[in-house]
């Protein structure tokens, strides 16, 4: 059984996309069972529309709403012990559930998820991991907006989490990691990369197979199936590929309907079309995945429906399942205990 | 009458392209006249199949060629004074030329053109600025990698020199201009880009609009003129939209095989897809421009074909005609001359 907590009031839409959302990922899953955390006189009416899931689910009512706009040290405030957001991360820490799902404002669950849950040992900060659509399948992608800047010790950590995230979620045992870079040599800067590959070279890691340096354009090609940067570096490509695949969509539709030639050709290839949406579609996609804490948070987008809110929660599913903090936390302390090995005399070997 | 120096061995194919190209752009702008650069047994042939270009150019042979994976420092120690990449940007120096178009190996280029032409006054490090299409027609990226990281002020300077190229280029009178970052608020680093943010905004230029932050997603969507940022990012960013377009057309061709219906929907839907590729199309928009050099230095992209190559050269003779530089220059002076009041009584105005 696997024991999802659910932050009923966050996103764009609440508990109108979340109960519907965790209803379908409830029928794929039926070993799943729900805590649920929201404002009572909103959820009931829902949830009395879903019997199924209404019986796997303990509700409990919160007062406070955290907004989609709150600033995360705000909404720390503000929210802290007493609102939805909060409570169903501490449903985790209380061991209540296994893993928590919110489409609340992305600061805001970092830091009430940071305070609450605490790092894991040798973490410093934390990652948020993004499932990527590519040629070959998903990569995973990290850190996409947790962190701005890191140094080489922090893009190793997030190598290590990636790898142990990609292991859970696609189930292969050791998966390549890059790290994106520039393709211009002999530029200053971003020493941290260099330093960062020199060090995943070095440790030859047995859970994860290091390729080297990756570019802009292999993350859509599936060139590796972790591709690590810092933060911002991370946000601005995904915000970017999003912004590529919509224009692509919107320019194809416009040049689609131009002529009558065209408008059939549309319709006799709808189904083609369709397939396309649905490998491009960020709802299929739609977990961020918080790595580096005492406990499983997934993101969903905040302006998701109940079809990308149950992906989401499929991502939560897959992580449990498949024991994903348990393989981060011995991947960490596998190679921490090689990088301080003990004094004696295998120390030279 | 515009007088373009070409580098006929840089790039994948060198002469082959570079010699097509310029008749292709020869015959859209026959005010033109080219110096060419070259090994003459490669050149000669090919230039004698296009007598109107022949014409029009004044060929000049080179025994050295630099290659494209050549590290620039050893481009330099081997090409100075000597290869066809140098010579041709020699002659903007000399004033031989209006501006050069160099397909060639994108570190070396810059190196060189660094050495010979030097940096404007009050630029410490050129970038490089992309054109890139968006929904609403095009928009200008810098840096994209040239230098990775920059202080606010370089930031500020990739403004200016941005803001100066989209009025060349775009012949708009007062671009607005946007700086690229995250969403995310309360996230600590990029220091500079807010630092630059608050410039620019203290600023109130009179050639530029200043917009303010823009994030990834943004930048297709056409939000703003010119998009700044420092290379590291900028060259990502690039890069993942390129691969993302690659990603999503060949993800249509694969969907649009699978059935009959979808082939014939394909077959009728045809020239609606063609006028796509043609939008998304690197070649149309294949010119880089080397932004803040005492002359006008365009890169176009290695593996491009004759089309790609003449669009280079094109958007090459607009930033001579509408006088790219003297813009830049003006514009540079202008915001530093306030920068630096006379002391006196009108100081504290």
């Amino acid at each position: 059984m696997i024991r999802i907590s659910l932050d009923a009031m966050g996103g764009d839409f609440g508990p109108a996309v979340v109960i519907p959302g965790a209803a379908k990922a409830l029928e794929r899953h039926p070993d799943m069972v729900f805590v649920m955390y929201g404002l009572q006189q909103e959820c009931e009416p829902i949830l009395a529309k879903f019997p199924k899931l209404k019986e796997k689910t303990t509700f409990h009512h919160c007062d406070v709403a955290i907004t989609m706009d709150e600033k995360p040290s705000a909404a720390l405030r503000r929210g802290r012990y007493v609102s939805s957001m909060w409570r169903s991360i501490e449903a985790v820490k209380s061991g209540e559930a296994d893993a928590v799902v919110s489409a609340g404002n992305t600061g805001a669950l970092m830091a009430m998820a940071k305070f609450c849950l605490r790092t894991m040992e040798n973490i410093e900060r934390p990652a948020i991991a993004g499932i990527w659509p590519t040629l070959k399948g998903e990569s995973i992608v990290l850190d996409i907006g947790a962190t701005i800047g890191a140094d080489a010790q922090q893009l190793l950590d997030f190598s290590l989490m990636g790898g142990a995230m990609a292991r859970a979620l696609f189930e292969i045992e050791k998966p390549t990691v890059g790290l994106l870079n520039v393709g211009v040599e002999e530029v200053k800067g971003q020493e941290e990369v260099k330093e960062a590959g020199r060090m995943l070279r070095e440790a030859n890691l047995s859970t994860i197979s290091y390729h080297g340096f990756v570019e802009g354009d292999d993350i859509g090609r599936g060139v590796v199936d972790v591709v690590v940067t810092e933060g911002f570096t991370g946000n601005i490509a995904l915000k970017t590929a999003e912004g590529t695949a919509k224009q692509m969509a919107e320019l194809l539709r416009s040049a689609m309907s131009r002529t009558l030639m065209s408008k059939i050709g549309y319709l006799l290839a709808k189904g083609a079309f369709d397939r396309l949406r649905e490998k491009m579609d960020p709802r299929k996609v739609n977990g961020g995945v918080f790595l580096g804490l005492n406990g499983i948070v997934i993101k969903s987008h905040g302006g998701t429906d109940a079809e990308g809110y149950a992906a989401a929660i499929d991502v939560g599913y897959d992580m449990v399942r498949n024991a994903l903090n348990q393989k981060i936390v011995q991947d960490l302390k596998t190679y921490h205990a090689r990088r301080l090995p003990p004094a004696g005399p295998e120390e030279a070997a």
